[in-house]
């Protein structure tokens, strides 16, 4: 390891280890040690770091005053580029070939894509850096690649509902809550007691949702733990039904209309960053 | 956009580009249209990138020749680094409060803590880049934030077994397992058709094994396939049972023994990157 390292390095290497652990604030000092350089060159590098990633569009570095202070990275997506990559998504989730028997779209592929993924999460993300979420809850199975890269982003646990509870995972909560369109199936889900602890933050991702009764199950769960629900996201929603057992969830992509030709799906408003008016459907709460 | 880029920046642009999609093979075209810098400006970069990157420990970058050659980045982790990594991890399984009734280890946390799960899988990755992995499968639940993140890695998507088909993700094939340590509990397990095609090649990912039969299990689901599984990796083993319905999965740690103090969990030689002898054991293959 030279004594003094370059400025050219300093830049790379920095860009690469803050990159690789998003939303962890390193100090300083860690850098300053690292590269036997002094704080007030650490923190030129930082400065320089900053622009350029804001310059090219690839995301945020930015410093954190205060006794736990450093600097951070945030993977938030330049909004051109993500409106462009939810354009390609939308198309690729209206091909003919998606339509199952019974009126389903196949999407099993695209939110197991770990390129798709990375971008959905950081789209997801972006709204809720400051929102002191303490780890991101999802019901398994297929809603866990988004929301464990949501959780990785946001440098918090991913937690992991289950249908049933496991001998594995010790003393469990088990709820009931209505799925389906009509609301008239009784399904389970169980979390491990120690998953989590009272008065915690949580951020809901789920890969899909139609009537959301699983979404509300999810809030209804974080309730018998005293767990503040700060949002609820979801890859692909639907229009119908018009209904929903829960309002406020945002999603990433919309499902309007399935045709023997396709799906017409299209990103929403809330994922492109456009300015949504404060209605009463965007506030997250239970319908009655 | 500046007309032409300083080095500076586009050491830092261009290790953020590369590291942000791991096994992505980018043209030197890619880089020199972005920077507005000749290809020859382009290959020194990387060769400067590449020595800095190798000397601090913080992946590979390297050219690959052909006419589907460029430039990538793989996040092969630092010998020493992963050796204390693996060591901290094992510790932390060790807590006694991980024992739960029935002599369970409680693992959820750590498989789904994305610091952990993004650094086992990096161990993992390490050596499957040149095995023509053209899928990561896991079976649901608890392997999957491993598998994803180790299908990140290989830039390869991630496919899902199901315990049971699923209407929307079209015609399946189900097939029945021996589970437990006796191999008498039979179970299903089903993966939709279209997921995957013949002749692909397999890395299979899981977060546990204890007698093998679910990894055996998903080895024949392979079969019916036309798949080939090139290997088979699990976070956590156990030495006993000892026999095992599968030899030659790797397992990044390994659970000696279970007493009321704790479980002793120590780091396997494999993950270590110590050389094992090539002995029937190491070879992927069903027991008899």
């Amino acid at each position: 390891m030279p004594e003094r390292v370059k400025r050219n390095e300093r830049l790379a290497a920095m860009g690469r280890i803050l990159t690789g652990s998003p939303n962890r604030i390193f100090t300083l000092s860690q850098f300053g040690d690292l590269f036997a350089s002094a704080k007030s060159t650490v923190s030129e590098d930082i400065l320089i770091l900053s622009e350029l990633f804001s310059e090219w569009g690839l995301g945020q570095v930015s410093t954190v005053s205060g006794a736990a202070g450093g600097v951070r990275f945030r993977p938030i997506p330049d909004p051109q580029r993500a409106r462009e990559e939810l354009e390609r998504l939308s198309k690729r989730l209206c091909e003919p070939g998606r339509l199952l028997p019974g009126g389903y779209l196949y999407i099993s592929d695209v939110i197991c894509d770990p390129e798709a993924v990375d971008f959905m999460s950081a789209v997801i993300a972006r709204d809720y850096y400051d929102s002191g979420v303490d780890f991101v809850l999802t019901m398994e199975t297929k809603g866990i690649p988004l929301a464990m890269t949501t959780a990785q982003k946001l440098c918090v646990p991913l937690v992991i509902a289950r249908r049933d509870s496991r001998v594995y995972e010790g003393s469990a909560v088990k709820i009931s809550y209505a799925s389906g369109a009509e609301g008239d199936k009784i399904e389970t889900m169980a979390l491990s007691r120690r998953a989590v602890k009272e008065g915690q933050r949580a951020l809901i991702v789920d890969d899909f949702m139609k009537a959301g009764g699983t979404l509300k199950g999810m809030c209804d769960l974080m309730d018998e733990f005293n767990v503040t629900v700060v949002g609820v996201c979801v890859a692909i929603g639907t229009t119908q039904p018009e209904k929903k057992a829960l309002n406020g969830v945002r999603a990433l992509m919309e499902v309007g209309s399935l045709s023997p030709d396709g799906a017409h799906v299209y990103p929403t408003p809330w994922a492109l960053g456009e300015k949504t008016e404060n209605t009463k459907q965007n506030q997250l709460e239970e319908t009655k």
